[in-house]
This record gives C-alpha cells, structure tokens and sequence, in this order.
C-alpha cells in the first residue's frame, strides 16, 4: 500500500490513480460530485475489498466537503456551509439510526493547543438534550433526538486512552450512535480549516500526525462511528514535497529543467524529503498563522452543522 | 437540621455550636487547629452518628486551609500554600491506599465560566504519569505511581450526570482512589478562593448552588473518593445575612440598637432575606471582581500540592 | 450633593427625588421614556445649572437602556438590542458632529479582568475603516466615515494615565468625536451587564468604583465625547442597602417591623453599612457568576450597535 | 542588495558572506560568539556605512541570543535564558541612558493571534512604576526608574499606523527610551521562539511579512528605541528553499545528484520557488503546532528579563 499521509479519502483516490496510471473509476470505489459557488462536495463510496485494498480505508461512506476562502468567510457563507454539512450530515445518520436514536458527539483534542481546539470548541456549542428530557421532559418537544456531548481530552493531559474513557460512557448511557470530530493533518496546506470530512467507519485518532491512538469505531465502540475531521496541520515534508512539484513545474516551463528534475517530479519524494528533513529537525508541524480565526469559523460551521442534522 | 448552606464542616460545626449555645467540643466531633502566619489550618473529624447528625456531613476527615491574602500572594506564598496542601493530602492519602495505589483526578467546572473553571485548570497542569507507564515505562522511576486526569465538564454542556461520565471511567480503567476537585458555594465572601477543604468522604457536586447532581463517594464509584472544595461564589442572601450582623453590630455599638435588631442579630436571618430576594430576582449568586486572578492563583496551588503529594 | 454611587442619570433622578420628596419633573431635568417588549429607553436631559447641581451631572444628554434578561437572550434579541444602540447613537452622533466626521472608538478596561474585559472585546469587533480609506481608498464606497479604534488599557498595567495616552492620539491623528466604552459600577445587581447608558458629556473612569482617573471630556481632549457605559459589577455595600430594604419590606408584611425599622427603610443606609463592612474586608466588589457570558453578549450588542451607528 | 528575507543580523552577515565567497570578517562589522550549554549568544556591530550597505542595516548593536529546546524548557532554563537576556539588556540600556531614565515598554501584535501575541502577553507581565512613582512615592525606593508599557494594537484592528500612536504617546508622557518588542519572520524554521534578537537601531513592524509599516526609531521618535524581536512565523517558500538544500545534499550523499542539483544547491533559489507557490495560494505564513507554549514560554523570558534589566 501506498504511504498517503493523508486521512482525506478522495486525496487518497487521486494518489493511488496518479501512481497507478488509472484515469477511469477504480473498482470498488464509486464516486461523485457536486460543484457549487464556493462549496465543493466529493461523495467517494467504498463498496468492496478491492477498494479497500486500493486505498486502505474500511468499506462505507466519505464525503469531503470543500470550502473556499473559509478564512475571510462572511456569516452567509458560513452559514452556507453549515447546511451543506448538516444535509450530508443527516443523510449519513440516517443510514445507521432511526430519528430518535440517541447520539453522542465527541470532541478530540486540546483545548490549550489552537491547531487541536477545534473539537472542544465545537462540543462547547452542540445543543444537548439528554439532560432535558431526563430532568424537564416538559420543556422539549415529543420526540426530541437524546444529544449528549464529551470533549474527553487528550493522552498526554489525561493519561488515559480516548478508546477507554469513551467505552466506559458509552456503556454506561448507551447512546446509538458516535459523533467524533477530530482535527487531522492535511497533504496540502491548501486544505487547512478549509475541507471537510465526513465518514461512517470510525476514526483512528492522531493517525495523521503519526501519533496513531487506539481506533474510535464500531469494532470498539459496539455502535456505529461517524466521523468528522478537518484538516488543521500539515508535516513541512508534505509541503516540501508538494512544493518541489511546483518549483520544477516552473523551471520546466521556463526550459531550466533537465531529465533528472523532470523524474523528480513525476514521483513521491516525501520518503526522501522527511528522510533528508529529519536529522536536521527540520520536519516540523505546521499551522497556517491565521489558525485561530480558522478554527472559530470552522467550529461555528461543525457545531451549526451537527445541530442541524442531530 | 439546619441548614446550613455551607460545604465547609468547620463553618457548620461553627454554626451548631451557635444555634445550640454549645462552648465545648460536640460529641462524635474531634477538632484540631494549627496557626501559621499566612495559613491557617484546621482537621475536623466526624466519629460517630452523633456528630454525622449534627452537623450533617458523613464520618470522615474534613481538613480546612485558610490562604489569607490569596489576591496579592506572591510566588513563594503560592508554594508554601501548594506544600501545605501536599502535607495534608498526602496523609489522607496514605489512610486509604498505598504509595502504587492508582489515582484519578477530577476536575469539576466549566472551562468557560470563570468562577467555575478551577477544576479544568487544575487538571490542565496535572502531571499524569499513566500513559508513560503503560507505553515507556523505561521513562519513569521503578515505583512511580500511576495518575490520570480528567475534566469531564458539566451537566448542563455534556446533558451527561458526572457520575454516569466517572462510573464508566473507573470502571474501565479501575484506579485505587479518586481525587476529585469542585469549586463551592460559600457561606462567607471571605473564604472566596482563599480556602480549601480536603475531606475524604466524597462531594456532591453543585450543592452549594442549589443544584444537587448524584454524588460521587465510595458508595457510588465503589473506590475512596477525597475531595478539594474551593469556595469561588456566594448568594446574595448569605452575604447580605452576614452583612446584617456587621451592621446591627455597628448600630449597637452607636447605641442606635433596639431589642428588635438585637434580636434579628441573635437569630439567623437567611430564610427571611432569601425569600425576600428571590421574587425581586435579586438573590443572584455573585463572585469577586478579580475573580480571575484568584482562580489562577488557586489553580496554581491546587495543582501544585496535588502534584506534591501523589 | 448626594453621595449617588452609580454612575446612571436616571438612577441619580430617582435618588434624589426620593430624597426630596420630588414627585413632579425637577427644573432643568426633562426625561422621556419607551417602553418595548423587552427593551425600556429612557432619555434624561439636563438642561440648565439648577439640573446640573440635582444630580451632579454637567449639562447634556443621558439615555439609558435597560434589555431584561440578556443572559439568556437569543441572538434575534441581540440584534434588537442592537439596533436601539444604533439609533439612540445615531442620534446623538448628529447633534455633534457631521456624517462624514472622523470618529475614534475607545475601549476601556482590561482584557484580563472578565468585569472589566467589555471595552477592549468591544474594539476588537469594531470595523475600522480609517486604514482603507487612508490606504487602499478604491475599496470603500466614497464618502465612507473614518473610523479608528483603540484599547489603551488600564493605569495599573501601563503606569500611564488613560487620558495622557488618548491626548497623545487625538491630537496626533485628530479626529471629530471620541465614543467611550466603559464598564461602571451599578447601584443594582439588576443592571449588571443589562443597562446601556449613553451620554454626551464625557466620562470619568473608574469613578463608579472609588477609583478615580483623569476626566475624558470635550474639557480635556477638545473634542466631544460620546460615553457608553454599562455596569458590570456592583459594590457589597450597595447590594446590601438594597437588600436591607426588601427585608424591611418583607417583614412589614408580615407586621414583624417596627419603627425603628420602618425609619432605617425611610433612610439610605449604604454609608452605616459601608463602614459596618469595610474594616471587616466585607466590602468587596462582587459581580455576577455568569459575567464571563453576559459580558459576551454586551460586547456583541454594542460592537454591533456602534457598527451600525457609524 | 541582497533580499535577505530576514530580520536577524546574524543570518543576513551569513547570507552576505555565502552570498560574496567571505570567510573573514566584513569591514564595517564586528562580531563576537559565547556558547552556554543551551544558550548561545553572538554580538554583531556595525561600525561603519560598508557594513551597513553589506547587510543592508544601520549602524549600531545586534545581539542574538538562541535558547536550545524552549518548548520543552523547564522554569529552571527559562529563569537562565531571562537572566541573559536581561544582562544583555541592561548594557544595552546603559550605552543609551542613565540609571534614572524613563522607559516606555511597547508591545506590538494582535493578542487574538497566537503567533502575534508575543508583544502583548509580555505587556500584561512589565512591572509598571510610573504611576506609583507618581501617585504613591511612599511605596517604591528612592531612584526606582520610572517604567510605563502599552500594547497599541495593529493597524487592522485600530485603523491607526503603530507610530501614530506613539507618538503622540512619546510626546505627552516624554519617556528616555522605547523597548519594543515585535514578532518577527524568520529564515529558518528551527529559530521560531527560540531565537530573540535585541537591538539599538529601532524596529519597522511587519518588515519579515511583507507588510511593512511606518519605522519606529530614533529619527521617528526622537529617543533611542531598542528593539526585541523574536521569529515566530515562517514562509513557506523560505522553509522550501531551506529544504531544497537540505534534500539535494542528501541526494548528494547518496551519489543521486547531477550539475544542474549541485548548481540549484548552491544558489539561493528563494525568489523563483516564491514565484512558484504565490499563483497557487500555496505561499503561507506558517507556524509551528505548539506555537501557543511556545509564545508562553517566550513571554515568559521576554517579561522576565525586561523586569530585570530595567
């Protein structure tokens, strides 16, 4: 299997297509697009082992949802995106649960550190109902959906495995269903607090920032597992590399290139660039410089979301 | 019983011994004090069911250190704090589990509300040693004992009962002995983060506020559970009850008094006053203005005597 | 003069019409009131020296608006608040100076200190303009207002007084009018973070708490200067006085009371009750638990409202 | 010229000398090295109008001073790396004023912007005297200089250029001297808060990001302005080209590399990977992950040395 250092499943496709020479669709892999103003939306379903195999995630559903200029991103368009979210949202719950089955959203990270914040930030604004209907069912209306919210922390503050403090709560309230949103490394900057990706086979913590936790899914959990990641960080080989391309596109087009450069460009060199990076600490984590405001506008556009579709 | 609307048993062993014109010392109640020039420490203990009675607190340990001057402490008097309070938790520690014995620890509280964020960032300088034990213990020395620590938030944010939330926890990871930190009603502005209780029978958390959730003691998580109460807000009522004595105070000593104010001294006025606030919507619960710095400052001695002690 | 202890015109009004038995208007005092759903202005003149020596107050306009129950309000009554700001300060904007003059928007207060923190939250959502039009002028439609901001902090972290520091400004970068963030002290819990008090005539900060600083007037800065203030925080003293008087109401009631009581009602007791409290360390500045969200929602109501305004 | 992309003496005298084949000293500039076990620290003078054409900075003193590991510094090395940087400090003040003279502290930067916060979170912590020295000269020692600091916001968020600001500041309260401390752009990622740079030639805010704003110094100001940079971001195509060395010299090592790789390694290919990445919005500004601890640590030291030296 390729290393995609990539969470996003459709990065995932493009990769495995570019080493492969594939242009049609891949077997086992079904895939979908909506192009809108300033909101992409990619549905990429994997439908058997071959496509497993071929980009090495689980069978099931993984829609990416782009957004342009999140950044300087005004209340319309947030708002815009938080309904894109809260539909896909919706159509994907609703494959696993009936309306009124109970759900548990789930926000990774540290609060403390701003590229991580995300998921606590958003947990801090989900609408929870459980309580309500337990204590003052007079107050909500007939068949309101049980929410309930966690935002447990991460290993190195609490000690304790994600996997392990979640199972306890799920076995202790029996929710029907996992919401987890995770903030993950991006292969392009590009990307950063601007994708969105939503899946319905689980997540493995940390995966992207080579830190791999024990998997959040309905292997461990007993219950399915929806997850939410967004993009927030990227490893400098990764941006090194993807670099590299567009440096020696450069040097192509103003004829400086040679046949060594232009086999450079047409493989992977992130081995050797991480490789090269490495000894000299120069591999770092990186966050864009506007991540705070990233982040505020990302979790108004999860939470506004997940509230919408829950 | 009276009621006492206080967590503090020294505050309601005082208020007994007043509303029953008791000098000496109450059966089933042993007590201890210790004057330093800043701290002032005193270690209540309830022996039987006659003191449990009185002063309606289960039999146990309830140690009170009193930090006069937290506001402008400076960094030694913030360490003498921390140290007085690893002494003290250090012994209660030792009466129920041995120095391996695993611990978790809880902080209550809302990152978000200042008076209430004390036990997330308590938990946020904890120095847990879990993880490095079960994943590098080459790391750390033989005998290390292992901590983990958690926020779990509140009620009103997760729509999940702390208990639900810590049951599934212990549970799952099964430590020997919980130690749980919670910010409390006052019945005295005063003690406002300049007091701290250790007691090692259990909270219940956000009884102080009048907002009762399920207690968390051996008898619900099945392990010793040792509290840290905080005092960071005050009613209305109960300030200005006390006020109410200052005052007559000053007017019996201008001889304004009359056997009317004498009496109104004589007797405990917190009913009457609250039931006059409260259809006024004037019996808020308040906090100081620098609220903020004392929490810091708090945090800072909290996390430092916890990390002292275990 | 009386000793008012709050800062609002309309609560000196009926300070010292209580005090002298005034029912009908007070020569040189005209006032106005609006009463909406859930939003009451009323509009204070003070037209002449007789006014001014009333309530102590220079001659100029006072609006005050008072929003119930800002803490839980939706982001549709936000909005309203929002624009009765706009327009009450559209309006007296007017008065002073034409629409294309240069406004600067001062926020008092430290960002620290959660009581005190409206001022500067308020700036960072203001939206400047005098940098565009300076600048990258293509980008504003012509005839767009200069608008700058600054949040200049408090004397206790800058040595420097507020007023040395804006003078400096002013006359470097001379704009038409100052508006005035503050955070006053209350002579109600009630108005905590829910009152809104315009005025024309300058501000002295820090006089509600005791703390006195240089003036910010047309006097000092040679401009007008339009104050917003809003209580956040409350003295002890006050809060008892208050509630001293509900009690005496309550125990009327119940024909408890007695002359004596009946005649500490009739009077104004905060001086007894201050020196009651202060050698006790009871008088301490209290504000309310929830100020961390209240001051939120303020900061939102009145960056929006001077947004619309100007 | 040289574009050196870099605020920092050291790396410019090192581009320079790169750049020219020089392996001794420039004239016009002097420099001198002391290595600590984690500390190092180099002085560069510029004497005279050959060095200042050569690293393209006026004449006067540059000293660097580079704290190995600040991440994962305890308080035991940030105390040490203070205590340099403050002895650095005070000969640098001394060279400029007397014991006595008056210092205005100033913090650049957008406190919401993690990797901007540098300026204002060292503000929060300057031990300010002017106002006791002013008001209350009982509390402080005979000959105490006077100390004020400010944190004047940036120009999106104010509207007003920084030197605006102080200098209408400068001229009313009429300070000896201005430390300023700004983030900085650094060459090389591995310098990001761990890096200061203290000089006596005054500061242009923005230079490292393009974004260049009115200078403050001495010909601006009209007192001596010591400037405290440290590099808290990094471009991306600074760090490409950095890499691009880094990786050709491995391919070197492993016999990969050609002419054209060797001439590409020893040119400065910043401008035309710049050129790259600027038409595929792929030239951020980035930071580390863990630049939230990291700006603490650093304002830790900052604040810390400041109160020392002055």
């Amino acid at each position: 299997m390729l290393n995609f250092r990539t969470d996003l499943a459709t990065e995932r496709r493009d990769l495995y297509q570019k080493a492969n020479n594939i242009e049609n669709q891949i077997d086992g892999l079904e895939s979908q697009k909506e192009v809108d103003e300033n909101i992409k939306i990619e549905r990429v379903k994997i439908t058997n082992e071959n496509g497993e195999k071929a980009i090495g995630k689980p069978m099931g559903n993984y829609i990416t949802i782009d957004i342009k200029k999140l950044k300087i991103a005004q209340d319309e368009e947030l708002k815009k995106a938080s309904e894109t979210l809260a539909n896909e949202l919706r159509k994907i719950i609703d494959e696993h649960i009936d309306k009124k089955g109970e759900i548990l959203v789930v926000g990774l990270g540290n609060i403390y550190v701003t590229p991580d914040a995300l998921g606590p930030k958003v947990i801090n604004n989900i609408e929870v109902t459980r309580h309500i209907i337990n204590y003052l069912p007079q107050y909500v209306k007939e068949g309101t959906r049980m929410v309930s919210a966690i935002s447990p922390g991460v290993l190195g503050t609490t000690g304790i495995e994600t996997l392990e403090i979640l199972k306890g709560i799920v076995d202790n309230i029996n929710p029907k269903l996992v919401i987890v949103i995770d903030a993950l490394a991006s292969r392009s900057i590009e990307r950063i607090s601007s994708t969105i990706q939503i899946s319905d086979t689980g997540i493995v913590p940390g995966a992207g920032v080579g830190n791999t936790r024990a998997e959040l899914s309905i292997k461990t959990l007993g219950i399915p597992v929806i997850a939410i990641g967004i993009p927030t960080v990227v490893e400098t080989a990764v941006l090194v590399n993807d670099s590299l391309d567009l440096f020696i596109t450069k040097l192509q087009e103003e004829a400086k290139s040679n046949d060594y450069l232009n086999q450079l460009k047409a493989e992977d060199n992130y081995e050797e660039i991480r490789e090269a990076l490495d000894p000299n600490d120069y591999n770092l984590i990186v966050t864009p410089k506007e991540i705070d405001e990233l982040i505020e506008n990302m979790a108004t556009v999860v939470s506004g979301g997940i509230n919408n579709a829950v």
